[in-house]
């Protein structure tokens, strides 16, 4: 490891950079940048999944609050205005900091200026909180009584609790079985800020009891707790359902990390030579990177950048680009996007979030048409990194988040060799501080790591719907 | 619960006053501000438990690193610089910011204006980390293989296994049993930053191997602790013991808690009526009141203080100011305090952290000389306070901090009665993210409280050692 003090009490921090570069208040975004409206090749439309036509807004806002149905179908508007009641709340935890991680670039001993968006400032612990307030602020705006949703580890659903106990609505969270009782303390959190927490599937749903009937003794998935929660808002009045990731709308809202951490960049004159993030539905990456994107679209700037996922769950780097389910029950509309297959659940040795079946359609059309690169990580080479980091920098980072410290610690070194002062920014998305039975079982020498065989991809694959 | 989401779409938070003043980073304190230079009526010093007369730094320096023990001698000098290493290592998570609790504000409807100051943004979670850096380092400097220490709920072995990871220290933790087994996370934070830990009492000492031959089935305390820690460190070659509150130094290293404050209220013109803060050992209330406390010495200024203890744990408002030994197995030095008795442990039912049975001689002193006022809290109205503060300002506070969140709410809630719109400061010193256990009892309406009998407290004061 390294140490930070020398005989020769070197002191490593620069004085021109900061270690952290904070915005002002009057500096976080007052509007979301909209990447949809700078790309040629538009991501591909929802479908009904009974006519396989394009989802109409109104039969989007059935299942969501109309002005998120609105975001959800918008491919024209650049920017859209952030409300001021969701600025307010944004004050509340944000700007984030833009770190410059000196001790990771010591410790690492490059040339290379490391950067990271640092999310996990709030008590959600991750970046989550950005598009849930705005989902909770629309709802509210609608008159609705309340929402639902699913959670896996509990990010999201931490995130939407805290956002609807702020604007006083009711707060349905289906949180897949085996975290319902694997990771009680995120339970709490929920219950804390008054959700209403319910272990998926559940009797409560009619799609919860099928699946119960089915498979008995399942401990769930995500696509499992997203059928319970979408029938759940759909049969229960003045209550919508909201999600976490993948949709355009959530990629919107999160456009907040890419533009705060471009207005710190632009205020040093930085210019990012590669930027970096983990990718599970592409929220955090899709947020990230849509201002750096835009310009690259517009033909402005050029980026290297790089999606990670974990290789037990490699959507991107694995998957095929094509219309399937968002769901396991099949309930939602079919969304076009790189996709291991609507039953690929990841195995049960993997750790960290990030396993979800599909990505964002925005991301999937922008790496589809080579704007953005993927690579995919083995877990326990993400923990190395996540302990690494945890060492010098300070942050206990997330098994998510730190998918992108491993790939950015790759990408320092090779600057190492080739004595390259590039400019790495990454999105250090979360804390791992309820991840903490994966930290043991790493630092117990038993964690394990899992790639699916080409067998079992194409067996998912071969259940994908025909169009 | 407040809704923040009004039919007029009220905008609650202030334009003049941000809801975070974050100083810049060269505004973080240079100099640690000593208040013993502006007291006249010094601490009382640590006494030889032996021979009962004031300890020397060639005692001291056995047990403590030397420049250490030199600060917890020096009643002279008020201001000592910090070393550039440490104003580094603060850069990783401060400057901490003073928080206007708008939100809350508006949930209590009082013309209160009210203000935290928030220590949790950091791995360790709380503000234990300020010290522990500044020890980490001095044991580095003076050639040190490592250091030992003991933890309750485990915020300050954390906080110490970051500082000894980044200066490459090694770094033992006794840890008390009951927490090591059923707070299993914290424990996990530890080894990920490479500490040693073990469960106390153990047979790794003398003491431990004693105490668990008189008390076969203990789940340890914090003084057995102590004592286990304090035997390691001056039986190992190269090692010495350092301690995350009561002592001088450690309330030193903590005024960058009260500095920061005081510049963030200064640069707004912000005159604090009440500052109030939780008191266990003494480190975050001594850290965050000395700048004021110390106008207050120089008849410069006037402020009301007010420490808040639990009722389970009551050391300023209902223990005896008197000399006793600060660990179960005597084996420290003597400490004139507010004390329940070195034998006294909370009830098991006491949830939250601030269980230590004395107050810092420094707080002590102050507390006797009229300077400060205490109070004592029951802990359910603690977790009700701190699920009102979660719900409307979204940081989700440690037990601990939140005795200090009810007495700013009482605070407020006068001044709505009285309509006076007084400045009140507060310390939240951490978060609650390791503390669920404790929550979901509260979520459950299991928590109970207690209060010690005064027989109970009058045998644990006959055991006071006869000076």
């Amino acid at each position: 490891m390294a140490n930070f003090f020398k005989g020769d009490l070197k002191i490593i921090m620069s004085k021109e950079i900061p270690y952290k570069i904070y915005l002002e208040e009057n500096e976080i975004p007052k509007q979301w940048y909209n990447v949809r409206a700078d790309m040629k090749n538009k991501p591909a439309p929802l479908l009904n999944p009974a006519t396989h036509e394009p989802a109409t807004l109104e039969e989007l806002e059935q299942v969501f609050c109309t002005e998120l149905a609105k975001q959800e179908l918008n491919n024209d508007d650049a920017y859209i205005d952030i409300p001021e009641e969701i600025q307010n709340f944004y004050k509340m935890y944000r700007p984030a900091p833009l770190v410059r991680a000196y001790c990771l670039e010591k410790a690492l001993d490059t040339p290379a200026h490391i950067y990271y968006k640092f999310e996990g400032n709030n008590t959600s612990g991750s970046h989550k909180l950005n598009s849930a307030i705005a989902q909770a602020y629309y709802a509210k705006k609608q008159g609705l009584k309340g929402v639902t949703t699913e959670t896996g580890a509990g990010q999201w659903g931490t995130a939407l609790s805290m956002s609807c106990s702020y604007f006083d609505l009711d707060c349905k969270v289906y949180m897949v079985k085996v975290s319902y009782e694997q990771k009680p303390f995120r339970r709490e959190v929920m219950r804390t800020y008054g959700a209403d927490v319910t272990p998926s599937p559940s009797d409560t749903t009619e799609v919860g009891r099928k699946i119960l009937a089915e498979h008995p003794g399942t401990t769930g998935s995500l696509g499992c707790a997203i059928s319970e929660a979408v029938e759940k808002a759909v049969s229960t009045e003045g209550y919508r359902y909201v999600l976490g990731s993948v949709l355009n709308q959530v990629l919107l809202h999160q456009t907040v990390i890419g533009l705060e951490t471009k207005t710190a960049l632009d205020k040093y004159d930085i210019t990012p030579d590669i930027i970096i993030g983990c990718a599970g539905g592409g929220s955090n990456l899709g947020g990230l990177i849509s201002p750096f994107v835009g310009e690259m679209l517009r033909g402005e700037k050029d980026y290297e950048i790089i999606a990670v996922e974990p290789k037990s769950c490699p959507s991107l780097t694995r998957g095929k680009f094509a219309y399937d389910f968002c769901d396991t029950g099949k309930v939602c509309p079919l969304a076009k996007m790189y996709t291991l297959g609507c039953d690929f659940i990841p195995s049960a040795n993997h750790a960290g979030g990030l396993r979800y079946h599909g990505m964002s359609s925005i991301l999937s059309q922008l790496y589809d048409d080579g704007y953005i690169k993927a690579t995919s990580v083995e877990q326990t080479e993400v923990f190395k990194a996540a302990t690494q980091f945890a060492r010098v920098e300070g942050i206990l980072p997330a098994p998510e988040s730190s998918h992108a410290i491993k790939v950015a610690i790759d990408e320092a070194l090779k600057c190492k060799e080739t004595g390259e002062a590039k400019n790495i920014v990454f999105g250090l998305t979360g804390t791992g501080y309820f991840d903490m039975v994966a930290y043991q079982k790493y630092n117990d020498g038993l964690m394990t790591d899992y790639v699916p065989t080409d067998e079992e991809l194409e067996a998912s694959f071969a259940k994908l719907p025909k169009m």
